[in-house]
Parts: C-alpha cells; structure tokens; sequence
C-alpha cells in the first residue's frame, strides 16, 4: 500500500523528505548517539534545532524583532483564555464572529471580562464575513479578535478589521503560512502547526513584545503567561 | 558513532526497540498509509493507540474503573495551578515541602487559595524525608499534596503520609512507572513522562473520578478542567 494524501480538516499530510530524515535520524541525531525524544532540552544539539525553526518562521515570514516567537502547548484553544489572561489590562476586547472557533474564542474570554461581540456572520450560518471597514470598537478595547480563515465555512479576512487602532489579534490555524502577511499589522498571531506546519502537538505565537508584561489577571497559571 | 545511554535528570533515553519500530512505521503506520504524527485524532487507528497506552498503564498499575487517565500536556509545572484551580472546594490544601518542586507546587498553589507548608525539609537543603506519621493537618484541607522523589537530594518517602482522611495528591514524574503502587491510597498521582515513560511533552494524571467535578475555581480555562 502507497502512501495516503490525507485532505481531512484536521491534521494534514507531512512531506515525505521530512519524514525520511525523522526515521533515518530516530536512534542517532547526528552523531550525537541518540533521539530527538532523548535530549535535554538544554543540549547544545537541542538549542540549535529549536533556534533553527525559530529563524526559519521569521525569514518566511519577515517577522520583526520586536515580536517574539513562542512554541507553546495546549493549543488554539489554550490560547482562548491565554489572550484574555495576558491582554486584558482594561478588561474588554472586541471579537468578531465568523465560525464556531471565534465563538468559542469569544465564550471564552467572557470569564475574563466583557468580550463584545461587534460583528457576526451567524445570521446566515457564517457564510460570509462581516464588512469590518467601520465596526463599534469598544474604546477601551485591549484588542480585537479574529478568526482569519474559516475552514469550515469556507471564508477568510480578504483585507484585515479597521481595528482603529486597536490591537489585532489573529487565529491563523488553517491558514498559516499560505500567503506573504505583513506581521506589524497585528499585536498577536498564533496557530496550532497541524494543518499547515507540522505534526499536532504545537501552538506558535507570534507576539509584539510590548504585549509580554508581568500585568496578568489575577490567577493566571505561570506556565499561561507569555 | 553508537548509541548513547543518557544518565540526566530531565529526558531519559527509551529502548532501541521502541525507536526502531517508530523509525520504520513513519511513511506508514500499519498498513495506514500516513504516519501517526499526520492522522487524525479521530481516526480509528489513533483511537486504537491511545486506548492501547491507557489499557497498558491500566493494567501494570492495577487501576482501579473509579480512576480516570488523563493524557495532558503543559508538563507537571501546569498541574501545580490544574490541582488548586480544580481541587480547592474550601480554598485550603496542605503542602510538605520536600525540594524544589514540591516548593514551586506550593508556591503555585497559593495564586488560588490558603495553601499551608505543613511541613518541611529546607532546614537541612530537603536532604530528608519529614516525618509525616502526625502532621497538623488542616480540618479543611482539599487535599495534602507531595512530590514523592526528589531526584535533585535523593529521597523519596518510603510510607506515604498520613493524611487523616484527606485526599492525597502525588508528583511522580521521577519514580513513576518504578515499583508497585497502591493506586486507591491517591486521589490524585501525576508526572511528567519524560523520564521513566516516553519522550518529553506529556503529562499523565490519574485521578479519582469524584474529584472531577464541574465546580471549579472561577477563572479556570476551559483546556485546565480535569
């Protein structure tokens, strides 16, 4: 049996070229007598591998260096309190609903604050997105929140909220690396890798700096904090 | 240049023969098509594998059907907020202090609520095990929690405390998976898998089904509710 090219939602399909380097490397990563799985990630060997990646996502996509990269766990979904938890200083954020991932963003930043809903396409089964050209942005919005491409429905952001200058916030789960993105237009943009990356297991965080403060709502779990 | 045998504290090495079976079902697990890491969670070849792993931990730790088996990420540093956001009913659990994870634990613990160093071994750099056969524990304590090795000064409890009726949660990451265990003494036992099971990236929680409940911290995201 060949291999399958797996179109589901989900995670998708890796390159083949990877996957041979991943098998050909299991016991001995080069030279260094074992696995990947096996290293401190304090290993020299280690330090360059994550330092890699983290060098390779900034030339692809020109990422400035006033933005930092965070490999995470926990998932997009992880993430829907994480941006809350971290950027909520004066406790409202604006969300825009085009699909069942920004909705449950948006539930989930409620037990954080007040989250608006200032825009949605669920009137007509989130098949279109919103005109966002001249939306009610809260003034005192910490940020303004969207779901960038929508799988399911088959709709993405031709051009990105007028969040009068508000701070972006961007789910790019599934759509993550597929175009050149100009990164200063947002505070934060973040996404699980399965789909259009690597193996499920990471969330990336692409995230401004002045963003990362120790001012976090209360309770927030250490290992949340940018 | 031959394989390696990896002595450290943090990730350990894992047996040739599990690498070796990964290495050669990474273009194609068992007829498939795909690799593991490009299936979808909801497949049945994953549903498989992962009711596989639970069976096997089940079985060589007599587990008992009240237990659930939780595969978490975050690592054992986001179980120190998981246990207080989802244990503290009464807002009070009892810690011994043992080293320094058990002291980060604590330390955690008290973003959510009363948390009471009971007792503790820092008077002597944690070089020993208290004595924990009469601790003042709190009439209301949720929980009595302890890191049950500690790798760093080289002890771990030889009888588990006597917690007076409270329900005791364990850090095992350093001797999970190393001796028999009664699992009904625990409400809780958790660790990291990164030493004594598998490669880093997971976390394992096993724990008493009447502790889960949905009567949770405020403020707990929903991806931290056992």
């Amino acid at each position: 049996m060949g291999r399958v090219y797996n179109f589901s939602a989900g995670p998708a399909v890796l390159p083949e070229e990877v996957l041979k380097e991943a098998a050909e490397e299991m016991l001995d990563y080069r030279g260094t007598g074992m696995s990947v799985m096996e290293m401190s990630h304090r290993s020299k060997a280690y330090e360059e591998i994550i330092q890699t990646a983290e060098q390779d996502l900034r030339d692809l996509m020109n990422i400035p260096d006033n933005y930092k990269v965070l490999f995470l766990q926990g998932g997009a979904s992880q993430q829907f309190a994480m941006i809350p938890m971290n950027l909520m200083k004066n406790g409202v954020a604006d969300y825009i609903i085009t699909g069942q991932w920004a909705k449950k963003a948006y539930q989930e930043a409620k037990l954080y604050g007040q989250a608006n809903a200032i825009a949605s396409s669920a009137d007509k089964t989130f098949s279109y997105i919103p005109d966002c050209s001249d939306l009610p942005i809260s003034e005192n919005a910490d940020y303004v929140y969207i779901c960038e491409n929508n799988t399911i429905y088959g709709t993405k952001y031709k051009t990105l909220p007028n969040t009068k200058g508000k701070t972006l916030v961007a789910d790019v789960s599934s759509c993550f690396l597929s175009e050149p993105v100009d990164v200063t237009k947002y505070g934060v943009i973040y996404g699980g890798v399965q789909k259009n990356i690597g193996p499920a297991g990471v969330v990336i965080v692409i995230i401004r700096e002045d963003l990362i403060t120790e001012d976090v709502l209360p309770g927030t779990p250490t290992m949340l904090r940018y």
